[in-house]
């Protein structure tokens, strides 16, 4: 429909860069796109820490289940939702801040989304590749501490950045059908959209450069729903002053 | 940099719109686009629900606290996360899902910002505007029910689309040496670079179009924070099924 939309829709995740690297003027044009994502409320709640030292960076890959690409990436960042920056704001104002409410939590954690989609976009229309790293919330505490990240600050996800040196398919997604609804929600046909949508995941699977696999995406999902989700996260966010209440 | 990143960084929330309405093809687009965003594991926790009821919209505006826009934007999208889906996927394969995870909140809420952030970027690069709606949150229950959300789906957000028949300025944000740290955390020098950009924030809310104020950015922050934010949040999601451990 035009370039951007083009760009959007060619997004694959990117686990192997070339050496080049990135200049500091860039990783800044990067954070000022993601800092101009929308902000609920004006809350800006993200914070974003680079991480150059290689200690530091074999650490955090050991964190992610041994991701290598987070050690040898050009450029790694970690996402913090951070509500300590207002607590300096109050503290300006003599103002005592109700903290803990699970409304903020989502608003800071969304706000992250929001910023580095952003930045991952701006990245992308540089020739860049991008991939997500959720796995930092395997060892969330240790990352934590890692980080220094004080009360009221918690890291939601890492990203590699830099130039692609591979060029993966990309990966097909639901029926527009399954993920659009028309006054209200219905199941009604989801079913047999996502055994046929199966069948498409399951030919890429098999026929895509490089790990290929026997499996549909309900096989996947039904997979991995059957075990614990990081079942440390509750208490780990409660310790940093977050879902209180 | 180049006319994507000019894009992003033109952003603005738009709540006033031509009456121009958005031909179907043209949501299906914007919805391919945001399905395009990374999604953690795979997982494909984002569902949108269109409102086209006059009625509906209605109710959905007093929700929001009276936001007029909601009722007459061109397109109104609700934005929720969705593992009702998983469990369909699970029935497939008489697996027994695990819920209730905190874990799983944070990737079902963060898969919505990915493909809302991407969707908007689509609609700003055809010349749309939009604006989101934390605003449903406030009376979360009942949108639910107008909805008719199953078990483990609830309204994150809304998103008004549409022309723009207003041009207000972009807000200025926070320094980047606020927002973008190095190696670990560290607050030292973000008091004075705030009370700068107070200073930034109020001369932009002075001199805006429309809608002037004295305020400042933290002062903004501090007068919400010493309220209760939307306390009802968490006992209405556990009972949705989310955030039980």
């Amino acid at each position: 429909m035009n370039p951007i939309i083009d760009l959007l829709k060619q997004h694959r995740s990117i686990r192997k860069f070339t050496a080049e690297p990135l200049p500091a003027e860039v990783i800044n044009t990067l954070i000022e796109a993601g800092q101009a994502a929308a902000t609920s409320s004006f809350i800006q709640a993200c914070t974003v820490i680079q991480i150059q030292n290689p200690d530091t960076r074999a650490q955090l890959a050991e964190c992610s289940g041994h991701q290598a690409y987070v050690a040898s990436a050009p450029v790694f960042l970690v996402f913090c939702a951070d509500m300590h920056r207002h607590q300096l704001a109050c503290d300006l104002h003599q103002a005592d801040m109700l903290s803990g409410f699970t409304e903020q939590f989502l608003t800071a954690s969304l706000d992250c989304g929001l910023f580095a989609q952003n930045l991952v976009i701006a990245a992308e229309s540089l020739g860049l590749g991008a991939v997500y790293i959720g796995g930092l919330r395997n060892q969330i505490e240790r990352v934590s501490e890692l980080l220094e990240l004080p009360e009221l600050v918690y890291p939601v996800f890492g990203l590699c950045l830099g130039y692609p040196d591979q060029n993966p398919e990309v990966k097909p997604r639901l029926p527009v059908s399954v993920v659009l609804k028309q006054e209200r929600y219905s199941d009604q046909d989801d079913r047999a959209a996502i055994q046929a949508y199966d069948e498409e995941v399951r030919t890429y699977y098999r026929q895509r450069t490089g790990n290929n696999k026997e499996m549909s995406w309900s096989e996947q999902i039904s997979g991995m729903l059957v075990k614990e989700a990081r079942p440390h996260m509750l208490p780990f966010l409660q310790k940093k002053g977050f879902l209180r209440r």
